[in-house]
């Protein structure tokens, strides 16, 4: 095991009415900023139960924080949180209303330039404001953890950046949020909170055999009751289920002490910035690639996942590996993900010209850094 | 699952050389009260490494906080720390120095009266000093939970509190601390995180596969490195493994959403109390008769524990858990812990007379709060 230090502060309300705990959590702020996205809040009833919590407060509402949060509508937010001086952020939705809330929760104080160097250049920033979380799809963890994910949509760039501040100070999570969500979401989210796992797990082996098995517990969670979940989108103990494995899934419990791997993730970015594609989808498409470029360097953490997970056991190692690469990818397919770029338009010289962004950056992704632009390549072209 | 808030505020610095950030650690504070046990620090170097840490700082010793911690010597600590009007509290050693010093905490600050209060009628506390730790005995988990067992040696007592106040500020795991550790204690530590497990575990189905399948995780851990870590006691991964195991046990972590039990350990403490018996031995004699008396209410979690963690499948279920119970035991006794009463010299008298006084206080222990005094009798004597 690697050394490590871990601390999660994220006070967690999960389960159902606890969007109730709203009122005493925001009892020491006065001047809430409540963000949120599209406005499904406001059909499915959860914005009425947050503003019920809200009565006692002045209350600056920012709604419209699109899927992939764009940094042009969050520089919005920060100019009216600024203007309003508010003092907490509320974020109320998915990984991207969250996502987004992290990034205005930096960019309020951030007094050294452009915030946008927060993410292209990392530039430190020392204070952000506090904020909270009313989590109403799982998906991202982004409800117990101080990272974000922002685009910019001039630059097609989809960009991550990180801060212990920016960790949640509380996350509601009522799994009856999620009654009213499409199969796409759903199934995205599945999907998302599955590829999180995996980023963390299937690297090499350090003898960390809690960690491996806390990973292999939300892995087996997921392939469970994902598909229950699209089937029965409304039964309360599925929800419940998927929302608390996803939340596990990425808040630095499961990699703490192991390396980690994220290819997957910065290739998917990159197909979500260039094309559109949803983020779990894209997740769906690189994932089977990397695991077979990269069963080599994987070989014990792929073989360890085949029979723990999958229950394969073979003597072919190659095949073992094989099949367990197949039923990962049929997992996502059972969530009615497809899993070929050709699927979503993408073509061949499509993948050249992502490739070629990436020479010019000169990425080396992956737990050993290996993953250049000739990989990703590669790994894109098995999976047209 | 049953709703929950969680929320677990320590921070971990885990690994070898982990010590050294505990300057940093202690920049906030001035004079700092060092608490720990027999002596076995300054054999082993740790309190040279701690030391080492605090030349910028005044330090008040207090050594000699005994296993199972009393009241009576913490007390002691109690009146030093108020003259001497410390500002933090670092404890250096196992689950009993961490304890006691918790109990410390909460005493040094309290005016409502007798300090005994806060176990004996859990008289409520509004302020407790800040605490640290650093870990040199495997088996609690008190260096991440806000928990405490205290020992009042005259009334034969052995009480239990807990105030999230409690919880350390940082705990220090470095595995490399448990080298010079006895077998016994080895022993009794794994022995104690197992059982901790299984308080939280071992109850009714809420349809809960996150916790359990962590819960699973931590036990398989626990059979496979416990063993390994006897045999090999300065294996560094070995260590670090039930380490990281041991304070994962009891964190909050795996009993959030779900029932839990605590019938062992309130039995266990009595026979603690009244006649020595190591803390984890006498869990070690307890679990089998719990799991034994309570078959029927604990049927469908002792089938999926005989199944996931045993590999027991029997069409016979009575037979199946019957196996479950004797696989249980047989761990514990691979541990060198002897799991009957009269090999500790505890007769059917000394059962009746234990019973006694629980009938006197009229206990309604365990998930169910069916476990009196009767059932702790038919427990007990199925273990002479």
């Amino acid at each position: 095991m690697n050394n490590f230090t871990y601390q999660n502060t994220t006070r967690i309300h999960f389960g159902k009415g606890q969007i109730a705990r709203l009122e005493r959590e925001l009892m020491p702020y006065h001047k809430i900023m409540l963000l949120y996205g599209g406005g499904s809040i406001k059909q499915n009833g959860v914005y009425h139960q947050v503003m019920q919590q809200l009565k006692a407060k002045q209350v600056i509402e920012f709604g419209g924080i699109e899927a992939n949060p764009r940094y042009e509508t969050l520089m919005k937010a920060v100019g009216i949180a600024r203007t309003e001086q508010v003092d907490f952020l509320l974020a109320v939705g998915g990984g991207s209303v969250i996502d987004g809330t992290k990034f205005v929760a930096a960019a309020i104080p951030f007094d050294a330039g452009d915030p946008w160097t927060i993410l292209s250049e990392y530039a430190k920033f020392t204070k952000a404001l506090p904020l909270g979380t009313v989590l109403t799809l799982p998906a991202t963890g982004s409800e117990m953890n101080g990272n974000a994910v922002i685009t910019r949509e001039e630059y097609r760039m989809k960009l991550a950046f990180g801060n212990k501040m920016l960790l949640p100070v509380f996350s509601v999570l009522d799994p009856e949020t999620m009654y009213s969500l499409p199969s796409r979401q759903l199934a995205n989210g599945v999907a998302d909170a599955f590829v999180h796992v995996m980023e963390q797990y299937l690297t090499y082996h350090v003898n960390s055999p809690v960690q491996d098995r806390f990973a292999e517990a939300l892995l087996l969670t997921l392939i469970e009751q994902g598909p229950a979940l699209l089937r029965n989108p409304k039964d309360y103990d599925t929800c419940a289920n998927v929302m608390w494995a996803a939340t596990m899934a990425l808040n630095g419990l499961i990699v703490a002490g192991v390396p980690d791997d994220w290819a997957t993730h910065m290739i998917g970015h990159e197909l979500t910035a260039l094309h559109g594609v949803d983020h779990g989808q894209s997740l769906c498409i690189v994932l089977p690639g990397v695991m077979n470029q990269l069963r080599e360097q994987k070989r014990g953490k792929l073989l360890q996942f085949a029979q723990r997970v999958w229950n394969i056991k073979k003597d072919d190692e190659q095949k073992g590996i094989d099949d367990a690469i197949a039923a990962t990818e049929g997992f996502f397919n059972s969530l009615g993900i497809a899993t070929r770029l050709g699927e979503y338009g993408i073509s061949p010289a499509d993948v050249d010209y992502l490739c070629s962004r990436l020479e010019a950056r000169d990425i080396h992704w992956g737990e050993c850094k290996n993953v250049d632009a000739e990989c990703v390549k590669k790994i894109l072209n098995e999976r047209l």
